[in-house]
């Protein structure tokens, strides 16, 4: 029976080797933990600051013992881990978190949504389908142009495609795998915010100040935080937080994306069980970060505060624009967050920079 | 034959393993490096958070040799490393920064006061030792109350002892295993300062604000930083600092003990050519921390700003004390820094909490 909070010198596992197990080992070596790292490549960014590696698919039973073996605790860089993995490490007895319900959500668009609404949290409307004929159907119910969206597996815009007419959903609903989908409504927002939140395992909450995000076909560029927003959107994002974390049990950091539409009205995107892009700015610009507070939450430490001590733009290197290091190196307003990647390819998350701006 | 800036996915090699090693491992990681630790124990707190390791003796052939392969440039976490190790490692091609120079300065007492006078900055006065008789001579020059400090291998507070006495030189002598000594006459400090400084590759310096230091028989205990000063004590440590380290020509971050005595002069106790407790506070209340400068000095790349963002209280968690931890991760205004050690013993540094203090 594991007892909270984990004493320092405890094992945090973590499912993923990329840059978010990455710097989520950093930040439970700062708080004296030790960190096992499961990932099916070797040599990963996070097996390289970890005390243990465990190279094996997420699926491997050899593996996930041996994940469970060496871990008090374990947690996930990402979502799509598969649901059998997590049932796996809980019936070797293993602590995960954030738990099996978070991650359900968040690997099926439609349950998400379904339960974003059902908890009072509003998104676009939307409409599932699972074949060419209900793909056309769900279109014409939502509206042209509709983005369609494969229930699962899509991340940083995969997975997706936007339906200009009824009569060209089948065509897209095929182009997508034939796979079970989701058909959004086109959301006309003014622009795209997200709000970084954590919940302990106390069931408190901290929420960090929202951030305005600016993607390129898909993929974050660019995030100023804390954002500009007017007291009714900051409650906005606050109640939305809240009523997420809540209503899934959470432990951990959750992102969630958000669309601010006409009126000043928030609409969830998506959400993230896990730590997120939008999040990195907290790492030079708030007083505990995204990473030491998800460290916290699933250690069952008290949760760290959350306030913007100043003003920060993130700038994703994606590529070769790594290349431009010395750059952002000289530059005494650049923090240079680099992610230890043996090899450059296009649009590949190289690493960051947060550049300070005051507050 | 290597060239600078070092680009990121280069390798760091680090002498010593402890939590100095550590730090800078996980700063050399934020910036995209891999981190080789050389160190003689097995399972350090730095090896834990390190790409690899290597368990071998300081002076170990073949130990030496695989951290030359590893690393494309290597540095130490403490000054007591065989002047020979470093020579081996020079012998091998390989580049190891601080240079030679500034350990055997830093490895003597004598060869460190008297560097620093025949450089301008003043200490306390001294005089060397090798027998006896010469001892009791040299308290007598000196005069009684002075302190007996063994040349070489002494931190926190080992290896030296007060003489009450010139009658009682003989026996201190003794006491400190009849090997090479220098008496320093008693500095009758109003307060203990420090200074943290770095020199880049380019011959750039960068120097942080003083920090304040209370110590216990002889270990740290607490600093405040930035201390308050008078301009002509930042003066005098800014020109201390600079003529160090364009003395050493030397490549890192250094830290310099000072003595302030009355009538608002600085003296030197000592200099250690590494990062060091006293500058902990940095990285929760500087711009870029001694960590991070050191990697950057030590890899070609420009040193960063070293402006306070926030004053700091450091405390060193020594021996039990670190099982207060929960207490400081509670508190919302401290920052809670583990060292990973697996056993708790008196005296020993466990971690440190920085608690912020505004500015």
């Amino acid at each position: 029976m594991t007892t909270w909070p984990l004493p320092p010198g405890s094992t945090i596992g973590i499912l993923g080797g990329g840059q978010l197990g990455r710097m989520l080992a950093l930040a439970a070596a700062r708080l004296g933990f030790d960190v096992a790292i499961l990932e099916p490549e070797r040599d990963s960014p996070a097996a390289r600051v970890a005390a243990h590696s465990v190279v094996a698919a997420y699926d491997d039973p050899k593996g996930l013992a041996k994940l469970a073996r060496l871990s008090d605790v374990i947690t996930c860089e990402f979502e799509n881990v598969p649901a059998a993995a997590v049932e796996r490490l809980r019936e070797l007895g293993a602590e995960v978190a954030p738990g099996a319900r978070a991650l359900a959500v968040a690997q099926d668009r439609l349950a998400e949504k379904t339960f974003l609404n059902e908890n009072g949290v509003p998104t676009v409307a939307f409409a599932a389908a699972d074949s060419a004929e209900s793909a056309e159907a769900a279109v014409a119910q939502i509206g042209a142009p509709a983005l369609m969206k494969t229930r699962r597996e899509g991340y940083d815009g995969k997975g997706q495609r936007w339906v200009e007419h009824a009569a060209g959903a089948a065509e897209v609903f095929r182009a997508l795998g034939g796979v079970p989908v989701i058909v959004e409504a086109q959301a006309n927002f003014v622009r795209e915010l997200s709000v970084i939140a954590a919940r302990g395992r106390d069931g408190a909450l901290r929420i960090y100040p929202l951030a305005e995000n600016h993607h390129a076909a898909g993929v974050l560029r660019r995030s100023l935080a804390p954002a500009r927003a007017a007291p009714a959107i900051l409650d906005q994002a606050e109640r939305i937080a809240a009523q997420i974390l809540t209503g899934l049990d959470y432990v951990g950091v959750i992102g969630v994306e958000l669309f601010e539409v006409e009126g000043g009205i928030l609409l969830v995107n998506e959400i993230a069980p896990r730590v997120h892009n939008t999040g990195h700015w907290t790492q030079d610009g708030c007083e505990v970060d995204q990473f030491e507070q998800h460290i916290r939450a699933v250690a069952g430490w008290p949760l760290g505060p959350t306030d913007a001590i100043r003003a920060v733009e993130m700038l994703n290197l994606l590529g070769e624009e790594a290349l431009e290091w010395p750059r952002y190196a000289a530059e005494p307003e650049s923090r240079v967050h680099l992610y230890g990647k043996r090899q450059i390819k296009p649009g590949r998350k190289m690493g960051h920079v947060n550049r300070l701006r005051g507050l």
